[in-house]
């Protein structure tokens, strides 16, 4: 999938089998093939540093804070006192970043060590603090423990082929076993506007819903992602994610979220909000 | 620009000298220069039909309600009781087309009449209704009138090169000229994300700052937008164009503003909130 064409250098991720999206670059920092995937790391000329995973646009420096904060803060500032997180794929280490920035213990379960070691290099992934790094499968993981958490982030690889559990209800469940009954789930759920073939965000909608009493789709921009707009569902039985319970202060030094952004990004197009209806 | 490869049939849009977004394509529909533009007609697998001007996407079917809605609905629905309409620009009929729904009349200023023929036929330009075509340069329209208007949209191409005037002094001006006093003025204003020499957001911000008391940008999703991150910014001396004044009843038949959408859309993300401060 990724093609780094020589004579000028792009870099083309094939975002369906009929768009692509092309970023030009300096140089290749890092070209490799790990158990699972194809690692490549890019300097761009429009988003930085860029890391793609089997051809896919995974997180870039100028765009990744659009990424990583929605998908983080909005659970963890409408969750009232969070002390356990655990965060299922987030290789990159942007997650764990903004969430270590909550003063919480982070389980962060990876499935590829590779991917931990180049984002040490290149990315975000922090040396040290208050977390555990667990290479394992995520289902697996989840099926292992006894351990109960306050929020759980789900930053994984989109759910075409193998990932694909991520709505099953299989997965729904176990997440449910591993959550405070106080506790919240989000997950990235992709754009809405891909095809069918590409689209699961309406699917992962639906597998939550037989789940949680509270279910809330957000969508904000994320520039590298096929269409731009991205979709996080929050889940929980007790908490809501539109409500914020607690607001950030400076330390947490933060790019894009902010108290009237984390109100303002469920509020739906019309056309979504009316599929949604229908399908309940 | 424009560089349709005939091995695979992709049109590729270079967003910047080094970003480029490619679609496929069932077939050109039209191809043609007028007197200002190369103008190209496609059908494409992921957006429908979509409009190039001089190389750039500039409508599809798929997101043309993304941009038209929020471009015009935000304006038209925080004025009270709006009567009379100026368009510039806006050759493909879109904002036309959401603009007649408030029952109003409409006088719509395009420089380029093959835009408005190639849009009659593809794309959104009504047959008839309360609204007058003026085939002319919009500054040059602007010096020429006494007429008043309660809403004015400017619906330009991107002001890069001859459309720069868009954020000069004189232009702001002639639009407040054209403005009744309870009026309220919105432009489209590109992607706050591009790099500088591509980004005029800020520029566009800082001269509306000069001339009105109610200045506030906002932002929505045009996935076939550079960066998909789109700008618009409202400004009046007596409208608040962040509140609704009215709402829509069913006979809108809207596919993306809600009133609940138009309270959001304001909510800037941290970086640019603190941007816009600093410039005051």
């Amino acid at each position: 999938m990724s093609d780094t064409t020589d004579d000028d250098n792009y870099v083309c991720e094939q975002q369906t089998e009929t768009m692509r999206f092309c970023l030009k670059c300096r140089r290749v920092l890092y070209r490799g093939r790990s158990k699972y995937q194809e690692i490549l790391v890019v300097d761009t000329y429009d988003y930085g540093k860029a890391l793609l995973l089997d051809g896919l646009f995974q997180t870039t420096e100028k765009d990744e804070a659009f990424y990583h904060e929605l998908l983080v803060h909005v659970p963890m500032f409408a969750h009232p006192s969070p002390k356990n997180v655990l965060i299922i794929g987030g290789g990159d280490g942007g997650s764990l970043r903004e969430a270590l920035k909550h003063r919480v213990h982070v389980d962060l379960v990876e499935i590829d060590e590779e991917v931990v070691e180049i984002s040490k290099k290149y990315f975000f992934f922090p040396d040290s603090g208050n977390f555990d790094l667990i290479i394992m499968d995520g289902f697996e993981y989840l099926k292992s423990i006894r351990k109960k958490y306050d929020v759980v982030i789900v930053d994984g690889s989109d759910p075409i082929g193998p990932a694909e559990v991520l709505f099953k209800d299989e997965f729904v469940k176990l997440i449910k076993k591993v959550l405070e009954e106080k506790g919240i789930v989000v997950l990235q759920s992709g754009s809405p506007l891909l095809r069918e073939e590409y689209c699961y965000f309406f699917k992962i909608y639906k597998t939550l819903k037989k789940y949680f009493k509270l279910v809330k789709p957000y969508f904000y921009f994320v520039p590298t992602y096929p269409t731009g707009m991205w979709s996080y569902i929050a889940a929980s039985d007790t908490i809501d994610p539109e409500v914020p319970a607690r607001i950030p202060d400076e330390s947490y030094n933060l790019k894009v979220y902010t108290e009237k952004l984390h109100r303002s990004v469920f509020a739906l197009p019309s056309f979504i909000e009316k599929k949604l209806k229908e399908e309940q």
